[in-house]
């Protein structure tokens, strides 16, 4: 029972408005053995440069992860009873290895390492993507301004009319947050994780933090202590994932109350229905709307998941296994169905320009 | 891009300890279309009945029905334009129906009266499951009690010791929820949903309640006024799951306690490590506090989805798919754990009997 | 630092929108002891009849209890180290007793059974305030659609024009859920809280339950074992709570949507604005989103606290206290804001009669 | 009705745990119209400045606001009509200035200008006392380390004993996420709030912009276009206040668990029990749990305010007022808890050193 599409995000039907093909790659069950995999060859070749290791075990280690298709049956046997990929991902990896070398397997480091630092490489990438899409939203804005900016249109504060102002003045609320989200996204920290069992790199002899140095750079990730039960990275891009979907939903909110007689807003396309043939449903404006309240309330769920209990909760852990991912693809659909949603306006403001 | 498994439901590696096949087939899409199926056939024989429509049509809507199968890749590309499957479906079936009967399909209906009861007819069937999931947990909370339920343990009030109780009394504390949650359920109601475009039934020239009723009779659901906007039957649901759900993390999070040394609790089985093999972790106690946790935050997210603006919204009830199936899931993933969690108690008690 | 006004609900303006007398009144520390009191009256009264303590040492707790003014400031430090007010206070009422009598306050009890009684008496009063409520608010709806039921506006889903319907079909979809609700708040249950030190009942020689029955009698409340952990009666009024605030939330949100251009209805007063004094904001009908926003957050907050561990919690309690009366002020406030909107109405539809 | 208490953070019994004297002080109604009028004035120095009033104006409009007492009843039941205070503050100021200047008073302004502001001026000095307090802590968690951090203990994972470490390794685990919370509190941005009745400042003829710094300068405040309806700067402070929260929470939960036999730590203090006088409650650690909880649910609701519609919104913005102060308080409370109980730590770890 895997892979009917019981996510919003890849179900057989409601992911035509909501999947998103390329961030579902990146948190698919198969990118994560991927990067679990690049940890566990990045390690041993971090350990062997330290001297952990032999270096022969390093390669041998390296050649195993590059040529090896683990037994996803197994693997998901083996969770129902660890509760977490790693250990039969091990054994099957050690065997792969075979030989002395496949004790040198993930030599020193826990199922938290591996799995947070899979995570934490997919986010990145996630988070680069994510730019350039803010990126491309943005030069959208830019050319409706430049098409309608002068355009004018009633200003709107709690919902009444209020003063006029221009179609360049709303643009440009909407354009703010998502140039800042831009600068939010480059400052994240993407932490390699390396504590090794109960946090303390105990098999490293007093080498664990330059061996947690040289895999960070291995992998591109940021070295810091551990942070088994200190969560602040995970919850820093939750809460950008969130503000991101906060800022398009606010967009999606605007243009459903500009399309509401038709006045401020002209859009193509736009959904039908099946009792009203005549309707034009601003059904990606709405959608901006859902995901944003979504997210906001995934934000609250996975700030819960901070109080991990002692040096390594499983309970806590796991809540962050069911909320972070489905904000990640909450925000990269939103960020994709606001790129139709521009694409689609004919016009802004109410007077031809 | 879809059925990967992006939710922790059929995730290929996490539905090994969450996975649930029985809800998540009530919840698949192709059980979705096949209960929206019944509705239409239902339909159009309760239009029949009334004379709305003619009998051999209604018959031949039941014939289409029977024989369909729908072009999933076209219903997909649909959702993406209308954020809703009905208007495709009924599009795909009018032209399976063929003729001049193929008019009567969905006729005086809206999309919302599809989704909506297709949902409440899998929700109940649902309920029925859950419900024998119940009586089995209790028979093995009663089956311990028998075993062990005299033996003592120390009481435990704000996480200190307080006074001797025996391991029945915590026993009835896990047990009497449960119970009062098969009432809940059995109390639930799964009304019909059938207003057409903007609720008024305006096609049935005042025999729209009679039609409702047959309707609700054909299909095994409440009969009651449109609740196209009035999400309380929703809301209804979504709370039971989310107490169920917190009963079974109470559980959880008890015997992950009393597993802490091992004094108070055996089980046999339990979770391996990937860097200490002696360890023996409660991974199923642990993922009933998750399952909680999270359910307990969609039971926010679901509230919030109360504001449905106007006759029928499209953001709030693409909200509601976005949590309601996840919270059956959980509540039903919890509900197997449970099971076999108390399978696996092999002791209850600081003493022997 | 007590009573400055720091909720929206007793602050010192902003009260001025959101505050509620009679529920602030019910949630008042003041009251909170009174209700305390009863309880610790009712129990020697039960305790006397069923023989577990002299009938003379319950006239005289009933006394004690009858003129007892507690030292307030006393109680606010022994809050600080024992988490909870009833140490403090059966200390001082012991002391206001005397004698040999005194030691038979609060005999058998624990702090819980009289914290979650006290709160029980008084929601169970809230419920009938609410309820009478309610009744008004559906009699204005009554009066509103024998006014204004027939006039036609423009049915709206989507947020866009969908049919012709009336205001008599809009209001009827505001009203029922509020009738509902009646029905919701008529099938609540207030238990009585009582279960010892930890839950046994342990000093009263297998006539706990025939005391409790008593006391549950004397107070009005539920006679049920002991829920100690077990919060499902708090959720439910929780849910209650939410439900309300939501339903009035969506009624909200339609006249802001409907005061856009002043078209489908007309109010009287409205809010004025600081910088365009020409406006007439509909600040009661945003009030009422804001406040459904604000308990379906709480909502989700109230099911996080089901996970109460072991025999009885102090983290999980502690968070139903900030949590519940504030959902309980928050239905009250807007069931007077939704009175009042209602009452301002002028006109409904677009269309003179 | 209004400073009865009903705020957990002033309630005359609970506050005693929960109540915190100075970050009350900020938050409270009095606060905010001295923040107010600090706006007002410097708002006419920076329009006097910049020739937009005349500098008389602007003196005798700092005169008036510095020696004005408002009429809290008038603004309290303006409040109730308006939706915010500023209308009638505005109203009262100018008639205590009296004469042609007046009309100055609050030029080019909304009311949200004044109250956002206000917000901004008081959380940023918040935010100064709270990294005193945080700074407080490791400084009590360093002389923690000094004196046991070589003290053994059992590492626990999953709630099992995992491998053996040291009092000071759980130590840098609860001080890391702290001393992170001290940047990040530094790092946050606290913004005017100026743009007019619309957003567009269009009473200063391009002038806008340069009285905006002027007054960003006076005020000790960030220098930014408006942000009326795009309120990351509001997130970003929940999130911040959320995590340390968080983090707090994770140290009581981890205490109370350390507590429950005693062994792995040793606490002076401690509540006491109605029913068992012989119990010593790790009541501060509880707290710090439900405090993280609480801040978690309120997180999610406050992301729920993003979705501010159109120019300025009345319903998300009176949310965040609702939710952020209480978030405030309850973050300023758990930092208080934690100091004392920190300070009542009289041993950590299994073994005398």
């Amino acid at each position: 029972m895997h892979g009917i599409g019981l996510s919003p995000f890849d179900h057989p039907l409601l992911s035509g408005l909501l999947g998103d093909v390329e961030v579902g790659g990146e948190l698919s069950a198969s990118a994560d053995i991927v990067a679990i995999l690049a940890f566990e060859s990045a390690l041993a070749r971090a350990e062997a440069a330290h001297g952990i290791i032999p270096a022969t075990a390093a390669e041998r280690i390296g050649e195993g992860c590059a040529g090896f298709a683990p037994d996803f049956d197994a693997l998901r046997s083996a969770v129902a009873i660890d509760g977490v990929v790693v250990p039969d991902l091990v054994r099957q990896l050690r065997a792969a290895v075979g030989g002395a070398d496949a004790a040198y397997v993930h030599f020193g480091a826990t199922s938290q390492d591996a799995v947070d630092t899979s995570l934490m490489l997919r986010l990145k990438r996630t988070a680069v993507l994510f730019d350039a899409r803010l990126a491309a939203l943005i030069s959208r804005l830019d050319a409706l301004d430049g098409r309608f900016g002068a355009a004018a249109m009633m200003g709107q504060t709690r919902m009444q009319p209020a003063i006029a102002i221009t179609a360049g003045d709303r643009l440009r609320a909407w354009r703010d947050p998502l140039a800042a989200a831009r600068g939010r996204l480059a400052a994240l920290v993407f932490p390699l994780q390396f504590g090794g069992a109960a946090g303390t790199l105990e098999k490293f002899d007093g080498k664990g933090a330059a061996v947690r140095a040289t895999l960070a750079g291995e992998l591109g990730l940021t070295d810091t202590r551990q942070w088994h039960s200190g969560r602040a990275p995970i919850l820093d891009i939750g809460h950008a994932l969130a503000l991101i979907s906060g800022s398009l939903g606010k967009i999606g909110q605007d243009i459903a109350l500009m399309a509401q007689n038709g006045e401020e807003i002209a859009l193509s396309g736009g959904g039908g229905s099946s009792a009203m043939p005549h309707k034009q449903n601003p059904v990606a404006a709405e959608a901006l709307v859902t995901l944003a309240r979504f997210n906001a309330t995934l934000a609250g769920g996975l700030h819960q998941s901070m109080v991990h209990e002692q040096e390594r909760s499983g309970a806590a852990w796991t809540l962050e296994w069911m909320i972070l991912p489905q904000m990640a693809l909450a925000c990269g659909s939103g960020l994709q169905l606001a790129g139709k949603l521009l694409a689609s306006v004919r016009r802004l403001g109410n007077l031809p320009l």
